[in-house]
């Protein structure tokens, strides 16, 4: 079968489907048309059939989707019917936060090393995780078979330190810290900008503030 | 005038178009055509172009955008050019993250208060905030003009929190928890999930051994 090349939008909806499918397996519903999916994830209809056709689904007429059975055809495009391995770059306050994420866990990601440079910090435990030298990334992660790599740094660390984990053969990495990393093409990087979110509320109050002033 | 409908979309990808010209501004880029715009950011030009279109932006046949005007025209449309008041409702791992995160003041949002419910943390002062009982929320909002509430609470708690967060007359609201809350329809709530982002890596990482596997 040739595989299709996925958009990179349909790839960043496909876990919002499979959290939406999750919270709606929880609560006992078997089937979901495709305009209910897509109303409650607010997208069109047209558009959740258009990504769900590139994973090979098309549901029953009448009837929409299986619930559990898109759940785990989301899952396994995701790759995450089995659990990967994360290492934690940094033991400061945002990476303590990330040993302590409950989603983590849940959606299939182990963190099974944590890093830091700082030698008060280096061969203690925290959460119930010994914090190695970042300098020994490169032997943890070939003797531990590391997937991701995800960057708790501060800002002015976050370079140096992606640039350990290129050299150690990660090649997928998750960058907290706000600071656009140069990395080399074959390196899949995603980047969390905490301020995103608080951004589109932004813009809604504004937006409401826009709509009082008119109405005035 | 009339203000046009902003699709959800949209709204979502303007704190991206911001970050990318804030960036293209810091290293003197004056003027940026619609393609290469769009190519940084990983869109189509003509969804690009549909999107600035609802800020009344066409930018120059031939020249493009300049980086700064339009930098400045969508900060104005998120409300982001003046500063926002934020409570920060949790001190625990994460909440002491978020104190800390640099993203957020340099958009433009500042943690003006900060609660908790533990005996043990009220009253006490961490990274220079006063924390304050979850059960002073309603006085302290009104007295201190708070535009958005942060969730950063165990996930047993967020609901509560929620809710006591709505009395307090609190209209937009970003969740850490993992938990989907129930709240009045009027109030803006924005979720986030940091597995999410470890899904799309987990995405591209199953892509290229299903692409490996046809290989063989």
């Amino acid at each position: 079968m040739k595989l299709k090349k996925t958009p990179r939008a349909t790839v960043e909806r496909l876990p919002i489907y499979a959290r939406c499918l999750a919270l709606m397996a929880k609560r006992g519903l078997r089937t979901v048309s495709s305009s209910d999916l897509a109303d409650r994830i607010g997208i069109k209809a047209t558009q959740l059939r258009k990504d769900l056709s590139y994973i090979g689904e098309f549901g029953t007429p009448g009837v929409g989707y299986d619930v559990e059975e898109l759940l785990w055809q989301i899952q396994n495009l995701l790759g995450v019917t089995k659990e990967l391995k994360v290492a934690l770059i940094g033991a400061g306050r945002l990476g303590q936060a990330l040993m302590g994420y409950q989603g983590f866990k849940e959606k299939g990601f182990r963190i099974i090393a944590v890093f830091d440079s700082d030698p008060g910090k280096i061969g203690t435990i925290v959460q119930g995780h010994h914090i190695e030298d970042i300098n020994d990334l490169e032997k943890v992660a070939s003797e531990k078979h590391i997937d991701i790599a995800v960057i708790a740094t501060p800002t002015g660390a976050a370079q140096t330190v992606a640039t350990q984990i290129v050299l150690a053969g990660i090649k997928y990495i998750l960058n907290f810290a706000p600071i656009a990393l140069i990395l080399p093409d074959d390196v899949n990087l995603r980047q969390v900008d905490l301020a995103i979110e608080l951004q589109i509320l932004a813009f809604y109050r504004a937006e409401a503030e826009r709509k009082r002033d008119q109405q005035d």
